[in-house]
């Protein structure tokens, strides 16, 4: 039996985990990142998290798999440019594999890695032609074409949630440009526009709900549980968001063509009040041959598809 | 010395070339496609262009390459619909190899031969990752990934013309959308223009050239004298037709990542017209690292491109 261990590094916590050639994972272990105390701190914690999960399992492992936030070289192993961990060119590959006495270590795009993971053992299963979206803080994308993944010049593909549509969205993103769909399109952007509705003044049960200061603790969750009460804010903030999350997609798939469109990301969990008029702004201005025989599911694994799909990506490494 | 012969079908005429394995173009042959009068018509006229071109060059081919509109099978070598042809289905591969004695022959789509043989023996030269457009009746895209042909499900990646910007674009396509970026960003579409401002009474010299129904004689290509001439509507035409086009082409940088957007088709003759109120749209809204290190070319083989890349496309097939 082969063993891997995938790790998915996020800006707060980084998580490990145990997994077999199938994708089968077998223990997760969770660790604050601590990014703030230097790279050198947080790969010695996980290399130390690492052969914990190992040791306490009784196995041996072939290589690890990392996920980064990012740019990454997936060749040279590097994490390029992590801005939320303040890692620029670090050889990450490098620095685990010498505190794993010289397993050898992957990197990729912890977004890559997360699609990837959906694709060979979650909600992608059995299609070739895969484009997965995360809806979280913000909106990312990554694109498996015929059974590989895809990563463009510089492996910077699939940035969806800078597409900019700036008739529609007035908010200027944190990366400068005017009218990223994520703006709208993430569960961050979601907060934010309730939170503008209720300074707008406008009738809802989020603002006697979160009265004050209080509205700094509003989150897109709450905004679908207003939404399941009736609450006509609530419903048109997930109408506008879907419509537009569909306006972009539509452009995504008479680009792509994939087969099957696989949604992921805590923004994810507004399911159908999001889906609903995603897919019916996506089918209204795109050619009927892109979205007829398109599938489009929700994730199948919430924990740990990034963890597994570094873990896989690791094997497949290894194997070519 | 090993030679191969591309053909590419139009709707009005087939362009065969014999080819060296270089990409070298040693023999070029136009025939009309008579496509009225059915398939076997139009293959058995083929055949024997093709055996002429290669008897009277005194040489051998190994393979031919067909680029051919609409969708296609490459494997099964199928013109699975090419609408302007009357073609579905048809074994194209099959039925000329007949004609030619079994040579081996493989059938793809028109604008993906035309963009590879600009990637492989054209602009694209030295590039991995292409996004190729031909700018004509329609506007279509092409792309080359890792130096590998984008396909997507069943084929159908890249239709760019048909990415809609219906806040901007008021026309209804062909196709049944609405707001459809080739209405107005074609030959045709910039004709549409000019013709619409000279029938809402606009001054410009197109209306001196062309009056009453001469307008119906107007092509892009006068658009682009009028603008040379000073016309303000001929320079809001182009100004208004290549600020879509860079919105349209900042959609597929984000999600593509290209190195190089290589530029061809009749349309693509306005160049700098088109090009530079395209660029600053693209770089107005799309972040900065997809286009400061893009490259932007005119697709050099004018006459040729889709000849030589389905020569080389057949050389490819046979050797895989």
């Amino acid at each position: 039996m082969n063993y891997f261990v995938g790790v998915d590094i996020g800006g707060t916590n980084m998580v490990c985990g145990l997994t077999d050639a199938q994708g089968n994972t077998l223990k997760l272990a969770k660790i604050p990142t601590e990014a703030a105390q230097g790279s050198a701190h947080v790969i010695g914690r996980l290399g130390q998290a690492i052969r914990e999960l190992v040791a306490e399992a009784g196995v041996t492992i072939e290589a690890v798999g990392t996920g980064v936030p990012g740019f990454v070289d997936p060749e040279r192993g590097l994490s390029v440019l992590a801005a939320n961990l303040g890692w620029r060119n670090l050889p990450l590959a490098d620095e685990l594999s010498k505190e794993l006495h010289g397993i050898p270590v992957f990197v990729n795009n912890d977004v890559r890695m997360y699609v990837y993971g959906e694709t060979v053992a979650g909600a992608g299963r059995g299609f070739k032609h895969v484009l997965g979206i995360t809806i979280g803080t913000g909106l990312a994308a990554a694109m498996i074409n015929d059974g590989q993944l895809y990563y463009g010049a510089g492996g910077r593909a699939g940035e969806l949630g800078h597409i900019t549509l700036e008739e529609e969205i007035p908010y200027r993103c944190n990366c400068g440009l005017t009218g990223c769909l994520e703006t709208v399109v993430s569960a961050s952007g979601i907060a934010r526009q309730a939170k503008e509705a209720i300074g707008r003044g406008e009738p809802t049960v989020l603002a006697e709900r979160f009265p004050g200061d209080e509205v700094a603790k509003l989150t897109a969750a709450d905004v679908s549980k207003a939404y399941d009460q009736g609450d006509p804010v609530a419903q048109r903030i997930m109408e506008h968001t879907g419509r537009l999350l569909g306006k972009g997609l539509a452009s995504a798939i008479t680009l792509f063509s994939p087969e099957v469109i696989i949604i992921g990301g805590g923004g994810a969990q507004a399911g159908e009040r999001l889906f609903k008029p995603m897919r019916a702004e996506m089918e209204r201005t795109s050619l009927d041959f892109y979205w007829k025989s398109l599938k489009i599911k929700a994730a199948e694994r919430l924990e740990d598809a990034g963890v597994v799909g570094s873990a896989l990506y690791a094997m497949a490494r290894l194997q070519s």
